[in-house]
Formats: structure tokens, sequence, C-alpha cells
């Protein structure tokens, strides 16, 4: 595949970023590649691990002449990252971000935009519960979605341009407005995040079990809440704190219907319970039928022992 | 390694006693292996895949002469089946049963149990969303737990022996007692079943997200409540109906704590998320040092993709 664009600045350096570092080299979509991570711990390991072309020291410094400049930092410092690189950015270029909010995002970076950026916000829908430059990999977005949040009067051209990466990155591209992309986001990710957060720390609290029976015991389910709430403290805080109301509404909605399974158990309606699961099997099968999950019987976990 | 039981009858022929005959096959562990299965499409199927030696179509023939008898049906039905068998059982067979609740199948079994049978209820912590006669495969207890709830009086010989055939199928086997078990197995298991019950039936019930996209970005996260959420209807309508007392209880304890989160949110309150964040990834990497989890950065997921 040819380059897509000449120069690239990656602007903080977790999982994301680095896994798009080493997408983009494996199809050669870029031409140099600068990073900058506010901790010079992080600069130092991404400089050893060959992270970036050229890590910098200030994040101006890495939007120099860059074509494309992508903010992999925490929803919350979005805003207050761009007013500081704004003079900095090359006329012409475009300016994106990987959040898993918008509409915060979008309203915290437009006031400091230059009119000379092309501003297309971006969220690509993966992830592991690892974080830091050394967790990324080159298939993190391989069959996975990206959503294109383009605001108001986005150049086509440059929205164009930035599908063709992350299509080179392997992901499969979509357009969304962004008030419902924070609706959508909230439904298959930040509620489901916030319940299994929940769900281990009440396993963690409880006196008459301890922690290591808990954790001996937790492959009849409870594994899958701790891989969920495993992830990054910081992006999570953030992510609930600037997409609160879809969040809570959510979570409202998700209360009342626990409420009502709870009262069918309470009450032994087994006729209701057993309706409402077999209800959310169709669902499951409705993801494995969309490529978004394996159907092996142990969950792949048992080929990848490595 | 060789022969532990010289005839082992299989009552219900589902996931775990499919991958019951399938383990005991590979290491020769058991003579004659007997089964039965209620519905006659069931009995066709274990026949047709050469589930079981030989398939029976009364469960009072398949257990005559067995040296154990191992109950694989649903927890509420377990005191039913019992009564309908206890007459056939062998003068010093052991019966046990791989129930996810202890408590009530040794209240709805006892009452039924001829003196000259040696009753050793027992739960192997293993388990798919998959279901039925042809979803077992040889490896599902490989390093997975298997509790033993000797009842009082449990004949330590007769315990040793069951130890040794669960061993033998590969499960690493302690001894509980059956009140802790079943609040150990509704942290672990059932209130997280529940959940993941739950929030799945929330984002198929939402009007304003569709079907479609819930299923295109389920990798966002949602994608493991799914999974869990896809499991077999009647086992789970019967496990909370009779672990009611221990899964209320901590369904209780899950909503008073997701409550002080959404209370965090409305107000704010990033601290408190974040300090709840960090704690709960401490479990996490328990799990992965315990070896009930891979940490593979992509779940595994990449290589499975048969």
């Amino acid at each position: 595949m040819s380059v897509i664009y000449n120069r690239v600045a990656l602007i903080g350096l977790g999982l994301i970023a680095s896994s798009m570092f080493w997408a983009m080299k494996r199809k050669g979509l870029a031409g140099e590649i600068t990073g900058y991570a506010r901790s010079a711990e992080t600069r130092d390991t991404a400089r050893r691990i060959g992270l970036c072309d050229r890590v910098c020291d200030t994040a101006n410094e890495a939007v120099q002449d860059a074509d494309l400049v992508v903010l992999c930092v925490p929803v919350g410092v979005m805003g207050s990252v761009v007013a500081g690189i704004a003079d900095d950015l090359k006329p012409g270029a475009t300016l994106s971000d990987v959040g898993s909010v918008k509409r915060d995002v979008i309203d915290n970076v437009s006031p400091h935009l230059p009119d000379h950026v092309h501003f297309i916000p971006g969220h690509p829908i993966a992830g592991t519960e690892h974080s830091g430059p050394e967790a990324g990999f080159a298939e993190l977005f391989d069959n996975r979605w990206l959503l294109l949040v383009p605001v108001e009067g986005s150049d086509p051209k440059a929205v164009a341009q930035l599908r063709a990466l992350w299509e080179g990155m392997g992901s499969n591209v979509e357009e969304m407005e962004a008030d419902h992309h924070d609706l959508v986001l909230a439904v298959t990710s930040h509620a489901p995040h916030l319940i299994a957060y929940t769900m281990v720390g009440v396993a963690d609290d409880l006196r008459r079990v301890t922690d290591s029976e808990v954790i001996k015991y937790s492959a009849a389910g409870f594994r899958d809440f701790t891989r969920i709430a495993a992830s990054d403290p910081t992006m999570w805080r953030d992510v609930f704190l600037t997409n609160k109301d879809a969040t809570l509404e959510i979570l409202g909605r998700f209360t009342e219907e626990l409420f009502a399974l709870q009262r069918a158990i309470r009450t032994g309606d087994g006729e209701h319970l057993h309706d409402y699961f077999t209800r959310t099997r169709a669902i499951r099968r409705g993801i494995i039928e969309a490529g978004q999950d394996t159907d092996a019987p142990d969950f792949g976990r048992g080929k990848a022992s490595s």
C-alpha cells in the first residue's frame, strides 16, 4: 500500500497510539511518524522499543509539519492539549483523536482550533485491558470498527484520506453523528465497564469470601468481568465524567431491569427468568455471525496459552 | 492411567456429561460408560456421535450395576430424578452430581437416598456458553477446579475415589462446605451471570440504538457480557431459584456499590472513580497469576479464528 500521510504525529503513547504506529508501519502508510508523551519515562520506553521514528520532548515539536495529528490522550485533557499545540499546527493539516467519547471532545477542542486545520474526530472500537506504550500490536484494529464523527463543514477530501488510513490499518470505517455515538457507546461499552468494575469491587469487598477464592473460581463467569475491569483507570474515569448523561441513562434502565429480575428470583417466577435468558441468547448469535467474536467452545483460550 | 470405576452412568447428556465422557475416555478412567437423557432426540444424537458406550432409554436401565452415577441434569430436577432411580442403585455405589448449587441439591436428594449408597455432591468450575450433547470436549476440565462437597458421614474411601476420577479428567480438586460453596459461587458466577443477562436485555430493549449497532460495536466491552448471557436458560433459571438467598444478597451489595459509583459520576467525583478502578485491576493480576486466564493482548481470539 502507498503512503497516505507524509508525516503523522501521535500525541500520547499508550495502547492505541502504539498499535497505530505498528499498524501504519506494517503497511507503510505514513512517511515519518513522530510521537510525544507527557511522561519522560514513557518517552524513554518508546525510544527503547523503537516506537515512533522520532520521539519528541514537546508536543509542539512533534506536530511541526505533520499532515495528520492524532490525539491519543485521555478524553479529559483533549481540550488543553489542543490549546497548547494549536499555533504549531500546519495549515491544511488534519487533527483527529481516538477518544471513547465524542461530544465532549468536540466541545472542548473546537474553541482552540485554527481555521486552517481540518478537525475529524474518530474512535477505534478496539482495545485490550492492557495500557502503555508496550501494550500495542499491529493487529489491534484488524476487522474492528473505526467510527469517524465529522463535525459540521468537514472537508470530504480530508475525511476520505483519514478513512483510507484507518482502512489501511485494518479497520472497517463508518461515520456516525456525535450524540448518537455517545449513546451507542454508553450501551456497548461505558455501562458494561462500570458494571464490571462494580462487580469486581463487590467481590473484593466481601468479607466472608476470600480474594483467593474469588480468583481461584473466576472461570465460573467472573473472569470476563475482571478482564473488562482491568482497563486503564484514568481513561475510564474521563469516559464516565464526559459521557455522564448517556451513561447514567443506561445505568438507570439497567437498574430497573435488574430489579425486575431480582423480584422474579425472590417470588420464584421461573417462567420470567427462562423467557428473559432465552431472548438474550439471540444477541450472542448475532455477534458471532457478525464476526466480532469466535465461536470456539473454549473461547480460544486453550490455543493462546503461550 | 488405570480404570477408576468399572461402570459409570451419566444421567443427562449436556455439555458437562459429554465432556466427562470424552475426558474419561481420553485416559481410560472408566470401564463401561452408560448414558441417559430425557429427550429421545438427545439420545439419538448421543448414539450418532458415539457419546457413551451405551445409551439407555430409561435412567433405571442406565444406573444398573453402575459403581458411579453422576447427575448432570438441571438443579431443579435433581430430587425427582433420584426418587426415580433410588431403587436401582447398586449397594456401595457412589452417587454424585455436577450442579452449580449444592445446599438445595443436598436437601432435595438426601430424602430419597438408600442407606447403602455414598452421596458425594460435586461441582466442576468449568463451562462454555454452549449446551447439549455435541458441545462437550475432553479438555473442558483441564486445570479447572472441581469442588467436592461431601455430606456428613461421607466415606473417605469413596470420596478419594471420586477425587481420583476428577483429577484424571484434568481437574484440580478441593473440598468445600455446601453453604460456603453457594456463597462463593454467588459471587464468582451467579451474580455475574444475572448482571450479564440484564445488560444484554437492556441493550436489546433500547429503542434508540439498533440491535445491529449493538452487535457491530460489541468489541467495546459488551461482547464479554453476551458470551456469559448465552448460557443455557433452563440451567440458569434453576440456579437462581435454588441459590436465591446468596444471589439476592450479592445483588443487594452490587446495587449499593453501583449507586455509589453512579453518584460519583453525577457529582463529578473523579478521584472516587479513579481509586475504585485502580483497586479492581489488582484482582485481574491475581487471576492471571493463578493460571485461570491468559494474558495474551488479544485475549487469544486472533489465534482461534478457525
